[in-house]
């Protein structure tokens, strides 16, 4: 089973939530799990899409408590180490998918291309060199079966 | 869904191997996913007793690759962490069992303590306040349980 | 320089309070630094000794800021990692003391064991085979240099 | 005692370890304590202006072994956590300066942006929003004074 890693924001518009859930649930009817950091905003959407279409969701809890997971993670693993964690999700993944996000977002993103992650992006306002920026969640899951 | 952690060496002998694999099977028929450090032995042991059984299996690897899983982990957690990660293991675990196990269980068994878990031994020859002795994969469940 | 690990917990009595007191100081005489995991008690009370006799000391924070060290840390290193952060002292030290302590200080012992580093009790209640018993902290400090 | 961290990559040309090693030195005078990765590259050019300065260098290194660190490391922290490593660099510098660097660089840059950290940047080619551009060591370090 391939894992597929998807990043943002604990906190998101409208229109980055339905991308982000539209790609859960994509990425669940491939077959693939998602892994994220199991808060809210895009994390919530991705799991809610996931879930939805009977994905696997496992989230990596940067706190203490797998209660801070949101109701959609299936796998909560509880890190107690803060943006630490960012690491587990980007190497636990088989590619990445940023949805918007903010700076806890690039140190992922950057991080998953130090150790030559695939990295997808959508919505995303960073200019990364090595980023492949995808236009839709359906052409983001195109990419990473490539 | 609730999570059990199952800790022990990454070698064992025959005994040890078939008490943890009776384990994870018992514990996926009840129900529970098992989260372990993913390796070989007693690790191993308990994903294949679980996995025959249809259960969740999660891995938490010290190293750098899922590939260090063993066939039976369903969920490989990457982490790069060594040792560290045995604070995630327990972290993300409702209720841990010790089977056999040597220093690195030991450390386990401790952090599991120190942050309030219910910690149950089976064939372990540590002798510390607050474990409670199984004398069964059977008898361990059922403590699990109540 | 070397540097010597000392575990215990948050909190202690009088009497340990002194005992690692008197080792920190013995072990800055020696020109060891000192390095633990920054809290009060024994971590207080081993930095006080050493930063007194003008030693070195690196207090390795479970939490997000450097505010968190005892006034006696000289190096506060600040992880955000809650109890993964032990793995991080045994791996600085070249050796391990351990002062007291209850179910924390285990797992720094037991960890300090799996990868094979001298570790040295004082006041301890655990009974672990392979932990040097000193009976006071000038034989501790003798153990080390050997 | 004030602890600036320094991030940059493992290798890097004449140019930028020149301007690395004049950072150290000038951090030195000014009294902080240098924070790095603890390798080569930009880690070993910076440690080693401060150490002839007379600076106090820290290295939280990747590996699990003191010995990979640079020689001009006086304080090496073993955290064997690979690049989450990075969160702890970044936690324990009160202000952050890259020289250089790629993507492990922008990863700890946008992490120390992410929990409010000053970032000073010194011959990068990232262009991140919030980074303030310094056009030599000295007027990096003048801005950590304000």
């Amino acid at each position: 089973m391939k894992i597929i890693g998807v990043i943002g924001a604990s906190s998101c518009d409208e229109k980055v939530y339905k991308k982000a859930l539209e790609l859960g649930k994509l990425l669940a009817e491939k077959g693939y799990a998602v892994v994220c950091g199991g808060l809210g905003g895009v994390m919530r959407a991705v799991c809610e899409g996931a879930e939805r279409a009977g994905g696997i969701t496992i989230g990596i809890l940067p706190g203490k408590y797998s209660s801070d997971a949101n109701p959609f993670v299936k796998i909560p693993v509880v890190t107690a180490m803060s943006h630490a964690r960012n690491a587990i999700i980007v190497r636990t993944a088989d590619a990445v998918v940023a949805v918007g996000g903010r700076y806890g977002t690039l140190s992922e993103i950057a991080l998953a291309l130090a150790i030559d992650k695939k990295v997808i992006s959508l919505e995303t306002s960073w200019n990364i060199r090595g980023v492949i920026k995808a236009k839709s969640p359906e052409e983001a899951v195109k990419i990473i079966g490539k």
